[in-house]
């Protein structure tokens, strides 16, 4: 598939990798990133640990058009996300007035801007604001870095803010057939099929739903007419290998 | 904290980067490593491509003492895990006797094993056969890389046959204290316990709960005396700035 513009993600937080607590930001940011058609190429998680996090931004700034984070710009003393990126940018992390006025604006008093508080208006030299009309405490950008929160609720109002602002291509749309078919069954047919239509990402789900064996095959491009294409002969391929294949949520119109 | 022994993750797999399917294997392995006593230290999501999937496991089996994947071993032609993971280690692949034996038991005749399900008995040379109860194409561990299936039901049966045989330590305990406090007013206080605790890993967590901000102050290790005291003292904390901490989800004993 033609990849035009790509992202990255960085999920910083102990609290995923111990298993305490779900990700669900990577499901929400490859879902959002696809309908602009921007492809997520890679996610890692990684603990609070400076030197894995300046590690993990340099290699994953550099793998795609942009790079995101999640996690680890709170007050508290696990939150290291910010000096890290610093770190790995090479800038010095600098008071952001904007920031502190952010963060007044949330909290109303000065006197209510605490030194944990204001930790959060430090910034990366030169990075521009992410509004976080949630809680107060900004995100930011620093050069293809943007830097969001992990509670899902604020990334997601992070994450709309940037979305405008981000480099556009064709969305990738996203054709599903379901059937009754083991995968091994469909599995040549389908490499075929994959061969023929090399713009399209073809990939084979099996499932168990109520205790039944299932199967997706899912067709994913940028092209329209190609992708309705190859959708339709892999309903004809399944009806003629004997199952009950049914197309369900179909992007491609033509 | 003292971390003895440790793992990685590869999870492989487009439908997981395109935000079609929620990833929760990694909260299951996880939550299971650390049970015995081993530390999830990074995960990586990479899509169907060879060269990725090579590099990734080449980082992921020299950064810990065990490597797992999941996804990519099925029949059709996205399934390039063994592929590449032999490619990686330097190793053929090769048809495997008992894993051929244990798919003729999941299929039952000869003529069953058409060429798309042997695929699933070539596996890299040298590598033991993990079962898989559930659909018959086996998993399997060579040198420090465990190879497991996607689907989680799947994956979840193959790793109760993996982690017997895993190095074991003590279990890291967690300990979990929640309170209505803002995270910025106990910033300051929680990096005093985590100074004086150096082996316990201290981690804030604010959440929305019914529209409510709350936060979960989570304490691990594998120390229970160390982890019963400190656990104390951030009750304690709490209650003495005004907050109401409720202790829940407590491991350790004493």
């Amino acid at each position: 598939m033609d990849k035009k513009y790509s992202a990255s993600l960085l999920i910083i937080g102990n609290e995923i990798l111990s298993g305490r607590t779900q990700d669900t930001n990577t499901q929400w940011i490859g879902k959002k990133l696809a309908e602009r058609g921007i492809h997520l190429v890679e996610v890692r998680v990684v603990p609070d640990i400076e030197d894995e996090i300046v590690f993990a931004v340099n290699a994953l700034r550099k793998k795609a058009s942009y790079l995101f984070t999640t996690g680890g710009i709170g007050p508290t003393h696990d939150d290291i996300t910010t000096e890290s990126v610093a770190k790995a940018i090479g800038v010095p992390v600098v008071m952001s007035e904007d920031a502190r006025l952010a963060l007044l604006s949330h909290y109303k008093r000065e006197e209510d801007l605490t030194p944990a508080r204001l930790k959060m208006a430090q910034i990366p030299e030169g990075a521009v604001l992410v509004p976080n009309p949630v809680s107060g405490a900004p995100g930011y950008r620093i050069e293809n870095v943007y830097v969001m929160a992990g509670v899902p609720l604020i990334m997601q109002s992070m994450l709309d803010h940037i979305l405008p602002e981000l480099s556009e291509d064709a969305p990738i749309l996203s054709n599903t057939v379901t059937c009754d078919l083991p995968e091994s069954a469909i599995a040549m047919q389908l490499a075929e099929i994959q061969k023929e239509y090399p713009m399209i990402e073809i990939g084979s789900y099996p499932h168990f739903r109520a205790g039944e064996l299932g199967l997706s095959v899912v067709l994913r491009s940028t092209n329209n007419l190609a992708l309705h294409e190859a959708t339709q002969k892999v309903v004809l391929c399944l009806e003629s290998l004997g199952g009950k294949a049914q197309a369900v949520s179909i992007q491609s119109k033509i």
